[in-house]
């Protein structure tokens, strides 16, 4: 792989150029990444436009940085614009440049940098940027701010409490969403900040989540990647290569809801806490049961390898199932769901300590399917009520979002909704 | 690079074998690390013992996970025992093994496992662990805790108030310290988790900072990579190729203090949160004089390449100093601080967001040098009263610990200060 710099960029366009023109001077299509044909594929850049939005389906990158954010205006055709601001800036960003035509050296120095520039010289590191709206954009205590409340989906209805929830409304909800996932994760901050900065006096962060290291893989080319229990997670995720799952589990169809949300999917996003201190002191032989998998090679229990497929029904020598009926996969399985499944692209954290002596660990659940209704709300029921693994963690945020349609040609996000 | 990974080594030693052998089994010399001239370099390995401990000049890491701990026992020789296990566990880490022997996989599936398995099948990750004590550690509240107070070094005297200071004394000081730099945040995460975990019933969290994004480089070999403010930062850094200014301004010499310091190091520890926001609005040119650099180059102004030797003396045409009198640049210059010098390795931060609309982000500034007292505070006390930058910053967290020498073969962290 060779990583195409910011740095390279503006070497070949000249310092101070816009960079807007950049496609044509370097041969890369920006402005019509991934709908022009005849553009060769650049390593490390993840093609921003297309039928569905990057950032969900594409293999899972390494770091995360997500935002939710409140629109602070009444005004739609300010929000109108700060969209079209922010799709032009996260194509730019996507394709390794920077977030405005100047830059962090722009021209006119008595201006403030286009760029804030701690990208500077850092490759496009496989960056996405995948935008969506909360509820409260439709109706907010009561107020249809934006005249927007006759296109609200029915999934963006507000998800049940479940047992055990210790949700905190700070970090919760949101009117939008941008998820940053790079392989760097200076790359996904730079985005992030930058698309906060154009928002000033439009929006605000509500609230924001860094991951380090992923814990789902969304492609059959990854490995599977370790949670901060010890066990590899999301061994039978949805992934970017079974095209039938994806449309009926995934995508939002025609006639599932109002049509500016065709081809989009829905985002729920869930912080969890992990008490690890505990789930440390517990023995081998439990998480394992607890799981369901082996802790080494992640193997179903009772067989030998990490994609052996499972026999539910099978027991062992004493008669009880070999996965027990309150094992986390079987819970979560689509056998036990009516056929349910989700794609999770979620990532771990530390967020510092907790103040009582430990530190403040956990999974950031990120999960895109079809309806969150008929898919997450009987999952995380099932969960919630039976799963053993609820002793040792404590969902603290919650949110949920609908993520439309990937980009045609000159669409910005959020089009479809605001121009229906 | 061919990295080695805690899965290989498991492989090859048989899952489940006692992996202190691990060093015969595989020809690489765990246990001597660094001490054994005929075992040969392994990429991704930094070695553990030495003349002075890792992760002070090794190249800087891209990422960190550093932790501040109390100790809650006042028994001498559990604290004794505590840090004899500590120092095999990191050792074994830093050579990309598990952090005790069986594993996440251990034989007794009836015992927690021995490792916590998240780190299972990464490479080492150029890991390194450094380990310092706090003055709360010889006495507190007034009280000679361990029989040490005796030994406590003149360095570790409290800092004074710096103008502007807004320090939260929950996330400052700390009995001990561990910094965990490594190119994976996971293994980095992972390190500090089984050490957190190893000492229960014995320390507890204080509290604990990640770092993605290196702002300082060690070593002349490293570029200079960018702040948040966008500005490349500590190009005039102190580097690992600068011996004969590392004995003067780095490391502990003989006759400084108590004889259990000498070789070693102080880390003064400062979290400052950056109002990025603030800092955006402001012009390219204003930054630039803050700073006194150029912020694509990061020359010094007047000069064209960022390592030009800087003239403070160099006047423009209006009369006036090209850097600027209360330039960072300069306050923070050797040339102005009667030859003082650091060596920085700080790290970019993004904590969430701080509730009032913005992201909470910033640099953790980390710090080694032989003498907080004549070398930090007299530059912090010229930046506190005269640097711009001051504006846009706030220093929220303050820790000052001294990192003793490095391992001598069976040495233990704090060995030299315990049993003196």
């Amino acid at each position: 792989m060779t990583p195409i710099s910011r740095r390279r960029l503006l070497g070949w366009t000249g310092a101070g150029a816009a960079l807007a023109g950049v496609g044509a001077a370097t041969g890369f299509a920006v402005g019509s990444a991934g709908s022009a044909a005849d553009s060769p594929p650049r390593p490390g850049v993840v093609p921003f436009r297309g039928a569905h939005q990057a950032g969900i389906v594409t293999p899972a990158q390494d770091r995360l940085h997500f935002v939710a954010l409140d629109v602070t205006t009444g005004d739609r055709e300010r929000l109108r614009s700060l969209l079209q601001k922010w799709t032009t800036a996260a194509e730019r960003m996507t394709a390794g440049a920077e977030a405005a035509p100047g830059g962090a050296v722009n021209l006119n120095p008595q201006a403030p940098p286009a760029d804030t520039g701690e990208a500077l010289g850092l490759p496009a590191s496989s960056l996405t940027l995948t935008f969506g709206v909360g509820a409260s954009l439709f109706e907010k205590d009561g107020v249809d701010r934006f005249g927007l409340a006759g296109r609200r989906p029915a999934g963006l209805a507000e998800l049940p409490a479940f047992t055990r929830d210790q949700i905190d409304p700070a970090l919760s909800g949101g009117d939008l969403c941008i998820q940053a996932c790079a392989d760097d994760p200076q790359v996904a901050v730079h985005a992030v900040r930058n698309l906060v900065r154009m928002g000033f006096g439009t929006t605000t962060v509500r609230w924001s989540q860094l991951g380090f290291g992923r814990t789902s893989s969304t492609s059959t080319e990854q490995a599977t990647a370790r949670n901060l229990f010890g066990f590899k997670d999301g061994t039978r995720n949805l992934k970017a290569e079974d095209p039938a799952d994806l449309e009926r589990q995934l995508w939002v169809q025609p006639g599932d809801g109002p049509a500016w949300l065709d081809g989009g999917t829905y985002l729920v996003a869930r912080r969890i806490r992990m008490h690890i201190e505990i789930w440390d002191r517990t023995s081998l032989a439990e998480q394992e049961v607890i799981i369901g998998r082996t802790k080494g090679e992640g193997a179903p229990l009772g067989a030998t390898a990490e994609f052996d497929p499972i026999d539910f029904a099978a027991t062992g020598t004493d008669g009880k199932p070999r996965i027990p009926v309150d094992a986390h996969i079987r819970l979560a399985s689509a056998e036990s769901l009516g056929g349910v499944k989700i794609l999770r692209r979620g990532y771990n954290f530390v967020d510092g300590s907790d103040g009582q002596g430990h530190l403040n660990a956990g999974l950031f659940f990120l999960a895109f399917m079809r309806d969150p209704h008929s898919q997450f709300v009987p999952m995380q029921r099932a969960l919630a009520k039976s799963d053993v693994l609820m002793e040792y963690i404590e969902h603290t945020s919650s949110a949920v979002f609908a993520c439309p349609a990937g980009l045609a040609e000159g669409d910005y996000w959020g089009q479809h909704l605001l121009e229906a």
